[in-house]
């Protein structure tokens, strides 16, 4: 679990529930027709843009980043470094029984058991780390477009509102609460976009880069590996990919 | 048929007839010169912009995007497999006579069929690819101009009923319903806009990218089958292109 | 003439004008001071920034872009063609009495019989191509700017027109006209830019990378004439620089 | 200190609330629901966006651009000519005793003393610098992020503000009022994001490049003292690295 | 004195002074405290991203583009021209005496005089160039960030404006004066940013690209004369530089 993520969420959707219900008179702020033409419109404009595919692709993208948690690098070093003292006794065909939960180091090392060239491994792996890039920036591109369409039927949404308002004006005492609703796409609309797709958007691309990172990490240590380096050595390679705070030698612990 | 984008299309202009229509009145929504100022002038500053004929190559280039739907790699790919065989088998001469439903493909064929040499064969066709690839940008350029546009004349529209309401307030019972007509202009605007220009003006570069990619696996392929490289080889090397996911190796069949 | 440009900026123009005097009363959108200040105020910035010399330049550029119209890529290479053939009959010297609308093309064959080396007219001709583009692209930075600063100015315009207003309320009938007037600005803001000067920009900028296009067209035809290339191969040649649509062969006439 | 980035945030404030007070009734302005849903809100986004660990390290990175002052190059130069004169006289050991107040210079002189080699010492402290500079480009980031949120939020509070108003308009006395609590959130908004965030990103960029530059400059020294460069020669060298009026010749002293 | 610049800001300056002075009532347009809040908070803003030093520079940036005009290149090529006849009638010891008015040209004649190599001078004069050009882009770009923060700092000064109104409306009759000084900060905002900062930027950006050109025209020119050019060839080829209308021969002349 991502756990910033769903505290920024849960937060901000509090706060603005609260600063609703303090406010009195909540359900003024449900009108599921004002609901459905913002969410709709915004879903819809999706569709075109990307189809059907990338838009579901996208939400599954988001999804697994609510729910899995990226591995630090300092982990995944470390675990490298475990792989190596052990290839280094028992061989690399030992590796198969090492229990690896990280998916992308399992396969490396198991390209590794199978006893493919480098060469090979490294140029499977890198296309690999490339191809999810590419479905990440996808899904980032998805999030980024409705984030910028939900404020726009927004205010269609508002215009319609103010259009029936202003044609009809019999009773002043409407004009109020019709504004009221006519508002209340934009409102949606904004709070979609600010608080849901664009910081969605954003978390995809970093989420990417950050995976991308520890993949090259993976990479490295696993082509290490293979070249029978030495695990001292090759953690103090792998630790210069860190910032020096994050670098922890395995001697202080 | 592009599915998603006619869904997308269809759904986002439901769920606004819908909700006008739920409002009451929706003829209040209609007003010809405000339909004729908003999608006039869009039109008016493209033909500026870009001249007549890149106009109506851009409205050909998005019909073309609503009734053809791209072929997916995978098919591709077998289909040039199953050419690669036949190839193998009875002499490229044979191709000719196979049906070849993508006229990329069928083209890219009877270049090997008539003796032409890889090189030159690579070189037309990449050209090609590159060319169709402008029109399209084209197409994308002139729909994203007038999705900046429309708004733009949405307000030009909106200030002129603004003005002609303000300047004869004599009847006080008129100002709404004025300044309602002269919010349609900006409603039009923002819907022209936003359900329809700039949607499709991503999907343009969108499917433009994808074309481009199955035409480089046809060159792919085509290549490979002049130079007689084994079918299962050539098949998964052409699967690499592909993502994961989306690599289906024809044993599994 | 440039057809497509003057048929957007009239009917756009007339458009606008339609919706005025359908409402009634058009001479209230006539008000000379609201005129000079957007007016006024867009080309006393297009000063600060660009200096006497490129504001005039960029006009004398529009114009230019309003009463010429660029030659078709396809009649150069006919001309381009007829002249290889002419060349190769008569030589190169006779081609200097050949009657020569286009002017680049007119000075090119010039530099060819006046016995210029093939490297010499290459590297003059090119280096006029860009000068060219850096004068368009100048005159297009100019209506860009043009088109960023009226709608500014349109606002402050309105800006100073509500202060006036709401300064002095005294008489509850006359705020609709003020209001009306100071909205003025705001209109003319918006129509200069956005039927203008940021359409004018565009097609300044496209006409400019067309320019360029049939001058590159040019140079390697006469080089072509130059190293006395069998008219029929440099059509051909020439013939790969246009999308396929537009390409005809000499046979088919 | 950094005193210019203190005396502009105090001197904005100062000023903001200056205005607020001499127009009586300050109170009007302290809402703390407002408060909450543009603060909390601003920074919820910011959470999503980059997680925990980047938030705290981008005020963390403030704060010391805030209590720090870079050292200007000038002194830098000189003190490095200082240290090159010791290590001539007395040898590279003897800097080990040097008080030097430069972190950065102190650990690249210790390298030396320790007698690493010019290449490694050149690697490792070049590596440390583009990893300072990736650590200030996300604090920059973040605070672009929240600067581009807080806006939006503070519209966010206002819509809410408005559907609530607009919706229980029984009082005509209390709208004023009201309207003026929903436009709280907008002001807070505008504040933070135009007289905090956007200012100390861009300051945080610009601090970023010139603390790189002066990094630059401490290992062109260092590296110069290595090879025992003469130090006139080396100070001559390393000015070069200045804009001309910032150039100082020791003999001028 | 560059006389654009002055005409423009005279011109755009006037032209809202007499719009406003038409109006009646000018005094209203003056007050004190928003000019404060906008002018203040745009500078508050200003050097918290760029410090003392680069706000400072910025003015004087801007005040030497105001009081000194740049040299026309052909000017330049002239004065460069009658420098390499004199050098060749009478030797390179001779141009010490000749009176030089462009500074550039002064120091980079005086670096040939002293008898430094032609790769020597070559490098300096370019790290001159680019220096300077650095400083002029710190100058546009502290007028750029006033532009972008002065239409905030309005924004700000009206909201607070706009409250006190709204929370103090027991006189209805100064509901429109208050709201007419509410709007004043935006006007400033609106007429320091897009007739002040934004245009001055750009000036900053294209005199810094014009001088920057002019130099290199010096450069060039002078290291000619160092290698003895005959000046007709080197006049010839300082010519290719320039745009062909601006391109005069000598014997013209």
């Amino acid at each position: 679990m991502d756990i910033a993520t769903i505290i920024g969420l849960v937060a901000g959707s509090v706060l603005i529930v609260a600063s609703i219900i303090l406010g009195g008179a909540p359900l003024v702020f449900v009108n599921f027709p004002s609901v459905l033409i913002v969410f709709g419109g915004t879903i819809a404009t999706a569709l075109i843009r990307f189809g059907m595919n990338d838009v579901l692709n996208s939400m599954s993208v988001a999804a697994k980043t609510f729910s899995t948690r990226l591995g630090k690098p300092q982990q995944i070093i470390q675990e490298i470094v475990n792989l190596a003292n052990i290839a280094r006794k028992n061989g690399l065909i030992v590796l198969e029984q090492q229990p690896i939960e990280d998916t992308f180091l399992k396969k490396a090392v198991m390209y590794c058991v199978d006893g493919h060239e480098a060469e090979f491994i490294d140029e499977v792996l890198r296309k690999e780390v490339s191809l999810t890039a590419e479905r990440h920036e996808v899904g980032k591109n998805v999030f980024a477009a409705m984030g910028n369409a939900a404020p726009a039927f927004g205010m269609i949404g508002t215009l319609i509102g103010l259009v029936q308002m202003l044609s009809n004006m019999a009773d002043p005492n409407s004009i109020g609460p019709s504004m009221a609703v006519a508002l209340l796409t934009t409102l949606y609309g904004a709070v979609i976009a600010n608080l849901v797709c664009l910081p969605m958007a954003d978390k995809l691309g970093l989420r990417s880069e950050e995976e991308q990172r520890n993949r090259k990490l993976i990479i490295e240590g696993v082509l290490g590996i293979l070249k029978g380096l030495n695990p001292r050595v090759m953690e103090e390679f792998l630790q210069t990919f860190l910032p020096p705070k994050d670098r922890v030698s395995s001697e202080k612990k």
